[in-house]
This record gives C-alpha cells, sequence and structure tokens, in this order.
C-alpha cells in the first residue's frame, strides 16, 4: 500500500510526534515533521519550571537535534492553519505541505469549561511560555508582599490557589508548598512565611481521583504536612482579579488570592475541530477526535491522530488518559503500523500497555501505581527520578536535571528564579 | 560620621551593588538593596545565553538568597525613577526610600551613538531579555532559512553580522560561528551550513583594542580559522530590516543580513542624568558620573556611585574599563570604606588593582593578560573556565554551568536551544 517514496506529514513534535518521526527515520521514510516550536517539550516537568526549579531549557530540547541523524526527516518550524483532506494539503502559516500519509498530534490545551475570562487571572499549564508566566506570577507575589505594609493586602499576596487536584495540581501545589516552607526560607523581611497560605481545590471527593484510594489519602497527608489545605469537593464559581468564590457541597466562601494557576481541565487543541471539519469525525465533550482501532479517522485510512488528541479506548472500555505513556506509545504504534504496511503487511489495532501512573507530592515524597503494586513516599520518588531522567536521556539534558534534583534534594535551593518581562 | 544605625540605600544588584550589600551586611549595616529585576545577572556570560549554551537561569541568581543570611538587608524589587538629594530620597515606582547613605551602582545600557533607530534592528546585549531576544533572532534565522527556497533571501537569512569588536564582539562572533559549524551540523535539509557567513565589524584598525596587538592577531586569527569574516577600520553607516551599510575606509558597501547584533558602545544608566540633575555632578560623553577619590559625588559626600556608570581614572590616568572586576572592587571598597567611617577613622582613595583582561574566542580557544602575561588558547580558556567557575560560586549556578561546559566541550550540544515567544 505505501512506497518508501510517500511522503508522510506529522503535525506537532510532541511525545507522539516525535517518537513516530525517529522510528519513521530511522526506516528511511520520508517525513516532514511540523511543530509550531522549534523544541520539543517534556511536558511532565513544567510545573518544575513554574515554581523556578528547572529552567525552561532544561526540559526543551531542539527537535532538530533530536531527529538530525535521519536525512529522509526534515523539521519545518510552522503553526498548521488548516488542512485539505481532498487535496491532501496541510496548510501552515510558513506554506503548504502536501501529504500521502498525514499524523496529527498537537496535543491539548487548558479548558476553563465555558469560563475563558477566567483565563487572564488562573492560566494553565501547558507551555513553556505558561511556566514562565506563572513563575513570574509566583515570585512576583512575594516580592510584592514585602513592599506591601497593608495586612489584608498582604494576605492576598501570600495566597495561592491551585484548581484542580489531578496530577499536576498535586505536584504544582507540593512544589509551591516547597519553595514558600523551604527554598524562601530567611530571604524575607517584611512578613512571615508561615503566613503563606497554598490551597488545592478539587471538585471529586479525592485527590488524584484515577489512582487507589489509599494513595489519594497518602497525597493528601503528605501535602496536608507541607502546609497545603486540601479542599475536596469544591468547586470554582468565580475567578476575580484578586478573589476567588469556590462553593464546597453547595456552601459558597470567598477566597482572596492574588495568585490562582488551573490545572483542572484540558481540551484537544483547536486543529482537532478544523480536521472534524473536513473528514466529519466525531468529537467527544473535551474536543478529542474518535478515532479507529489503527488511530486512524474512520474513512480516511491515510488521517491519523495521537496522543491528548485522540480519543482511543482501553481495554476496560474507558478511554486513555491524556499522558505521555499513551502518546509514546502510540507515536511507535503508528510508526510499525506504516512500516508493516510499506512491507505489504496488515497491522494490529493499537493496544496500550499500562505501565502505570505517578505524581511527585514534594522533595523525595512521590506516588506510583503500576499492575496491583502500589508505591508511596522516597521509593516511589526514587523510581519516578529514574524514568523521568531516562525519558529525557534523547537530550542533553539528563546531566544538568539530575544536577539539578541532586542539588536541590541536598539544600532545597533552586536553579532558575527569575521574573521576566 | 557614621552609626550602625543609619540607613544605606543601594540601588542596584549588580556586582558593585550586590558586593557592597554583602560586606555591609556582613558587618550588620542597615542596606536596603532595590533592584528593577529580582536576580543578580553574571554578565561576563550573556553571550552564551544569546547563543543558546547556557540557560538563563545559569547565569542569574536571585538576589535574595544571595543575601539571606544578612538580617540587616532588605532586598526591594523596584524601579528608581529618580533622586531627591535635598530630602535624601531615592523614588522607585514601588515606593519612596529614605536615606543617610547612598550608593548607586545601575550599570550601563548600549549606545547607538545618536542613532537609536538602529536599537529594532540591531539589538544589544545587555539584560536577559536582550540574551533571550538575540537567541531567539539568530535561531529563527536559520528556521525561516530551512523553509525558504528563495537563494537571495535565504542568503541574507544565514548573515549575521557583530558589530563592534570588543570582547563581547569577538566572544559573540566565535560562539555564533560554532554553533554554526558544529551545533547545528546535519539538521538542516534545505541548505549548507557552509553557506552561512558571520561577519564581525570593528572602526578600529584591529580587534581587543585594549589588549596587546599580538593578542589582537591572534583572535583574529582564531576567528578566521572559524570561518568568520573579521572587517576592521569599518564604521556602520546604516542598519536597515535585512540589510546594513558599512564604510570600509571610505569606501561603502552593502551587507545583506537579517540577524545584526550590537556589541560597539555602551552608555551609563539612565540615572546617571537624574543624579546629575539633582547634585550637579558632572557627565563624560558616555554619561558617567565624574566621581571623587572616594567615589562619592563633588559635594556630596554620602553619595557614592559605582561600576559601569562612574567615570574612574586608573593609575595611568585613563579611565577604568567597564568590567566586572572594577565594578566588584569597588563595592568591596565602598563597603570598606563606609564600616571604616563607622570606627571613626578616615579611609583611603579607591585604587583599582588591575588583574588583567580575558576573552573567549571559541571551544576551548581564549585569550588573556594580565600583568607582562600574555596566555593565548587553551591555557588561556582553562585558566577563563576556572576564574568564571569561581565568580559563579555565590549562587548554585556553578555545577550546572561546569556541566554544561564540560557536556558542551565534549559534544559541541547546546543546552538552552528555545525560541519563545
Amino acid at each position: 500500500m505505501n512506497s518508501p517514496k510517500k511522503k508522510i506529514v506529522i503535525v506537532g513534535a510532541g511525545f507522539a510526534g516525535l517518537n513516530a518521526a525517529i522510528l519513521l527515520g530511522r526506516n528511511r521514510l520520508s517525513v516532514t515533521l511540523i511543530d509550531k516550536n522549534n523544541y520539543h517539550l517534556f511536558q511532565p516537568l513544567l510545573y518544575q519550571v513554574a515554581t523556578g526549579f528547572l529552567a525552561p531549557g532544561d526540559i526543551a530540547g531542539p527537535i532538530r537535534s533530536a531527529v538530525a541523524r535521519y536525512q529522509t526527516v526534515r523539521v519545518i518550524q510552522a503553526e498548521v492553519c488548516d488542512f485539505d483532506s481532498a487535496m491532501k494539503i496541510v496548510h501552515t502559516t510558513n506554506g503548504s505541505y502536501p501529504y500521502d500519509l498525514l499524523i496529527v498530534a498537537s496535543g491539548a490545551t487548558h479548558s476553563y469549561f465555558g469560563n475563558d475570562h477566567w483565563a487572564a487571572h488562573a492560566p494553565g499549564l501547558k507551555s513553556i511560555e505558561d511556566a514562565i508566566e506563572i513563575r513570574s506570577r509566583v515570585l512576583k507575589a512575594f516580592e510584592d508582599a514585602e513592599r506591601c505594609n497593608d495586612q489584608e493586602a498582604r494576605a492576598k499576596l501570600l495566597t495561592f490557589v491551585v484548581i484542580g487536584g489531578g496530577p499536576t495540581g498535586v505536584e504544582l501545589a507540593g512544589a509551591l508548598a516547597e519553595l514558600a516552607r523551604g527554598t524562601l526560607k530567611g530571604e524575607f523581611r517584611n512578613f512571615d512565611l508561615r503566613d503563606v497560605r497554598i490551597l488545592l481545590v478539587e471538585g471529586n471527593g479525592r485527590l488524584l481521583s484515577s489512582m487507589h484510594e489509599s494513595t489519594s489519602a497518602y497525597a493528601r497527608t503528605t501535602l496536608e504536612r507541607l502546609g497545603v489545605e486540601v479542599l475536596n469537593e469544591t468547586m470554582v464559581v468565580g475567578i476575580e482579579g484578586d478573589a476567588l468564590r469556590v462553593s464546597t457541597s453547595g456552601q459558597e466562601q470567598q477566597i482572596g488570592a492574588r495568585t490562582v494557576v488551573w490545572a483542572a481541565g484540558v481540551q484537544a487543541s483547536g486543529l482537532a475541530k478544523a480536521l472534524s471539519r473536513q473528514t466529519g469525525a466525531t468529537l467527544d465533550s473535551s474536543g478529542r477526535i474518535a478515532v479507529g482501532p489503527d488511530l486512524s479517522i474512520p474513512n480516511y485510512p491515510e488521517i491519523f491522530v495521537l496522543g491528548d488528541m485522540a480519543l482511543t479506548k482501553g481495554r476496560d472500555g474507558t478511554a486513555l488518559p491524556g499522558i505521555a505513556p499513551v502518546a509514546i506509545q502510540q507515536g511507535g504504534y503508528i510508526a510499525r503500523l506504516i512500516i508493516q504496511r510499506c512491507a505489504g503487511k496488515e497491522g494490529k489495532p493499537f493496544r496500550y500497555l499500562d505501565k502505570g501512573m505517578m505524581a511527585v507530592i514534594g522533595r523525595g515524597r512521590a506516588v506510583a501505581e503500576s499492575w496491583k503494586f502500589r508505591l508511596k513516599g522516597f521509593p516511589a520518588w526514587v523510581a519516578w527520578a529514574f524514568i523521568h531522567i531516562y525519558y529525557l536521556i534523547e537530550f542533553q539534558n539528563k546531566f544538568v536535571v539530575f544536577f539539578h534534583w541532586a542539588w536541590n534534594y541536598l539544600t532545597n535551593k533552586r536553579g532558575s528564579r527569575l521574573i521576566t518581562r
């Protein structure tokens, strides 16, 4: 069905797209890899950039250097605007690119569930720019508090709210607590760091609701020990400049807070809509495209959708989560499928091998679940650190990240506390 | 004359201001350290951020953590707008701060010698934001060239011009050459990296004119071996969007180039003017304040000006250069002077101990001069690396920077190649 001469266009160099490009390039297939950024982003560590622990460059490696050795792969920095599924063309801000096979994997963005005006007051955490913005807001709140002599205003400056108790929210809240209670110790003269409040707001009855109940309980206890106030069964009703209204089991209250971070909802990249317009593919409530067993769009066997943009089901029939392992496996699957079809063979449907989930709660504290195993505390943190360093291996960053970690663990200092304009 | 109760305000946490604050804090004197940024910047390594080798956070450490242990030092993030030398008050964007003793050390910015409209086309390199801007422009030029099929336009994209053959210009040109000839090797499909042109434009007859002639000659030869075209006795006449006009010994020519970096001239921070308006202090042609032998403004013994903002003379009567060692020594001098005066003693005039100058030309190549000694090549580079790591010791960054360097030296890869928006 496919020959090596076929043009494969990949949109998005995240975990899915980059992995597919590398494997296809290794087999000398002709690939055009398009991304709006010049770097691949290691999203699972974004919260560490947002809290000043890692530098942006530590978790972002140039796409070009990742595929440099594969002569048949070219990288184009451009933003995709639309597709033409009849003419088989991808339109970008910088030219159009024809394809024989199209792989779309441009990820997800935050969703404010219809309250897009919250975005200005409660930025989400999906891109390097998001992380730098949150880092600046957090550090600036402390700077402003140092100069502020009005007690009420200062209390607002020293209150940080994270909305959403999934892995990202838990990791963010834990990292903020360690920043406030540890890293910044002794640096301010005008207030006591014990006045800092960090709240974690979760609509569900427990944190990390996709993990085991005992894991949720451990996460809560550990966060509380770090000084995080956990509000379960609490919905956000409104967010303004320096306050938010929440409703806990029907009871409303106002929380004065200058810094609010959104880690509650995601939706597929806007390109899913563009694809759906072209192909009639169905979108779910999160904007994801329902794909077939081979990750292609129904009736468009030449278009594949991967990663956070795709609605794929696991063995138990529930949708696969939007996490790196799913994207990486899908990228590898698509590459092998295309190679098999080149050889005239038909591939098997995609099956996700669930290796588990993990979340870091603080310095040397994490939770991890894999099959029947559940790890907590330091052993989970060590497992987490090794897995993440392993995955960073593609880029030079493993050494730097490792030393940042080691240094942080020993001293609780932070490497990248810049407020940039 | 001074008691420990006296309020000392320091404007600027560069080499001079931060060093003074640390020494004064160590002696339990009351210090308010004001800076518009929350970080101290290690300016000598800015060119490595601009060329994607180091991350911004690697060369910028939080001011607060540098002085955290000195309880009498408070740090205020604010931008100084003006001074009131009669009332002894510093006015900032975030409140006013009274002083008994004032130390102003807010550094320098670029000077376009009356051609400020060049700034948009030829950014200078003085701040983190400058470095990120230049990095984005350089990397984006390569990205654009990969998509560009018009040969003339591509030639412009692949031409980089550095204006100014002092240490910064030499280091930038060398780092750009290594980026283009080494780091990016094998990453582009649409052009040959040998088509990249890097020009270094210098008005003087030789590079590094403040160093020995043999050093200048070595720098030129080494840069040329790296593929840099050196234009001596060449003045810039005009800079537009994608071209600049230069005049070499009276003969004009046009050079097509999308990326131009300005490393030619500096002038003192605008606060020098504000101080001069208040105190009647004289400014030289670079906007520096002529200070007395104890670095104070004539008739204002309570106001000291340090670092790049001050016009101070060496033993031979020439003005001291705007380099880190001068600023560091002046910061230390002022702190000791104030401490001596607190004890009722009068201090000696400031004397600069000239330890020499150095500049890096490329990977493992540098020049250094100290007293009668002149080092070139790898030994100079080793000396440079050790001295710079030593000075980074105040912050955590020494390990990270060291590993970046070691890694770069072994692999010629780069850690921080982000195009951010």
